[in-house]
């Protein structure tokens, strides 16, 4: 069934990042995926950017990151899908700080060559734009 | 053709946002909406919740409210779609100020009743976590 095989690649997934391995992680991505991520630019596309931007979060963190995944909601038609969940990453930043964060998740998947793909995806946190902040302290 | 209706439904929806005209903007989504909003919470349900969203915007502008949508991607696959784009704000706010502001789109579709409609959208600014900051002032 569709929808399991996405909760499992999600599930997956979920267990790379945790475990920091690139490239099982950069596994649920398709080669030409445009990415609306958590930080600048406004988007970038390829896969080569998407690992990029992973390293880099990596590298942000000094020792292992707690993933959770909540309210994770999969839609599957054919072979198009898309899912979007609240995640929490969390762990402790080469500064010393300890950081908690809640962001927005989005996915559309193809299904490509006999496997779900990610080939877009939007990550987020809230702004408040009066005040020019990025809403880091929400939670579910 | 699906793409292009549903191309339609976001040109239709762009012109009733310039015009303010709330039952039109409102008729893109679904009654169960889940929406990825630009100012918190981090989500919520319901095209009751997104109303409201969108009253406060345009509460927030003194005059007519400029829409532009750059990028956009479409796919489509039986009753499912996906569009993601990069959406350009731009007015007066209520405190005089000029506001302009590129943001990211990303909207999942279902075929219901005949209609394409939006069962979740998710709209960011990037954030500059290192600084707390939500990032405005990017352009494509």
């Amino acid at each position: 069934m569709a929808e399991a095989l996405i909760r499992q690649r999600v599930a997956d997934w979920t267990k790379a990042f945790r475990a920091k391995d690139i490239d099982r992680v950069m596994s649920l991505y398709a080669p030409d995926i445009v990415s609306f991520d958590l930080e600048p630019p406004l988007r970038y596309a390829g896969s080569a950017s998407k690992r990029r931007a992973w390293r880099e979060l990596f590298a942000a963190y000094s020792g292992p990151i707690g993933y959770e995944v909540r309210e994770l909601s999969v839609t599957v038609h054919g072979e198009l899908a898309f899912a979007h969940s609240l995640n929490q990453v969390s762990g402790t930043l080469t500064s010393g700080r300890i950081s908690t964060l809640w962001l927005r998740w989005t996915a559309c998947f193809r299904y490509i060559d006999d496997t779900w793909m990610v080939v877009h995806d939007h990550v987020s946190v809230p702004a408040d734009l009066a005040h020019g902040k990025a809403v880091v302290n929400l939670t579910p």
